[in-house]
């Protein structure tokens, strides 16, 4: 499917998406694990990621049982009970899909724009290959297809950070702590790139 | 007790504080409600408080079951098995206080920092007694003491948002629609005053 971009009045073309990635990504020991999805985050993300204005969320996840349980979700809110009780709700899980890894993900995106997006990642880690949020904010407020990863569990793992075009920078205070949790990371990054303030 | 305020190293004195407020809000028919106290609003938001640098977040609730609930997930991130599985949920939340009401707490937060701070409301709906972030943010990294409130449910009550210093803008973005949760409003907000990006 070729997607023209998200368009609304008074408001730019833009072609923007995240990933939500439960594999491959690292336990607090360092070790590479599978975590599982939370209800939340779907909840959350997908609501910032509508209020902000990307095209998809992307969850991530190679279980079957995870993937079943991503779909009750959707299901419930879409078109069981939940479809009802909140359309607010429908509305923003309309924009979550489910993959199985990111080589699905990184040829749907590809289809989907016609063109490899830029691939960035967030850490809470300072990496070499950091690309700055004014820059970042500039090339998808000017239309250009980004898809922007986030890790669960204790972050992606290096060698998927390796892979991709670049980083965010770490999101800091003065509290001398970084430890957000995904669905704050999500929402803060969504507004330094398309916030309006 | 009399607070001297957040300073670390290589920062400014901040006085900010945070209110998760569950009683008096909306349900979604406009009726006055108390909320439920949610786990995930306690961790996400204080986790976000402790990476930005405020000094406590009160999670205002007039129920004794709702209060209790709050103290035994304190107890088991503090001193519990959540103390030693995670030290970092045990540092987040210890900045979290419980309050009966918005009378105790703006007694609370007036004899902590020995004047009534200036307090501001979020709601997703404009308001004509607006204060912009970029004003509140230089109040802020200047030391005046703030509390910011944040409403559960549909929203704190018309009676409450008339009664404060002035309203924080809504969130927007490019996707037309402003259906935040709170915890992704409360990352958002404090990014907005106390970020370093």
């Amino acid at each position: 499917m070729i997607q023209e971009g998200v368009q609304c009045p008074d408001q730019p073309v833009l072609r923007l998406d995240l990933a939500l990635v439960h594999y491959p990504v690292c336990n607090k020991h360092g070790e590479t694990i599978g975590s599982a999805v939370t209800n939340l985050d779907l909840h959350d993300i997908a609501r910032a990621g509508r209020t902000f204005g990307i095209d998809t969320l992307y969850i991530v996840t190679p279980f079957a049982d995870q993937q079943a349980m991503v779909r009750d979700i959707l299901d419930h809110w879409q078109t069981g009970h939940g479809a009802t009780y909140n359309p607010k709700r429908k509305d923003a899980l309309s924009l979550v899909r489910i993959c199985q890894d990111l080589a699905e993900l990184y040829a749907l995106v590809e289809e989907k724009w016609q063109r490899r997006p830029t691939i960035l990642a967030t850490s809470a880690k300072p990496n070499a290959n950091q690309l700055g949020y004014a820059q970042a904010r500039q090339r998808i407020l000017a239309g250009e297809p980004h898809l922007i990863l986030f890790g669960t569990g204790w972050g992606m793992t290096p060698e998927v950070l390796a892979d991709v075009d670049g980083l965010l920078p770490p999101i800091i205070g003065y509290g001398g702590y970084n430890h957000l949790s995904v669905r704050s990371a999500a929402a803060i990054v969504l507004d330094r790139v398309l916030g309006k303030s």
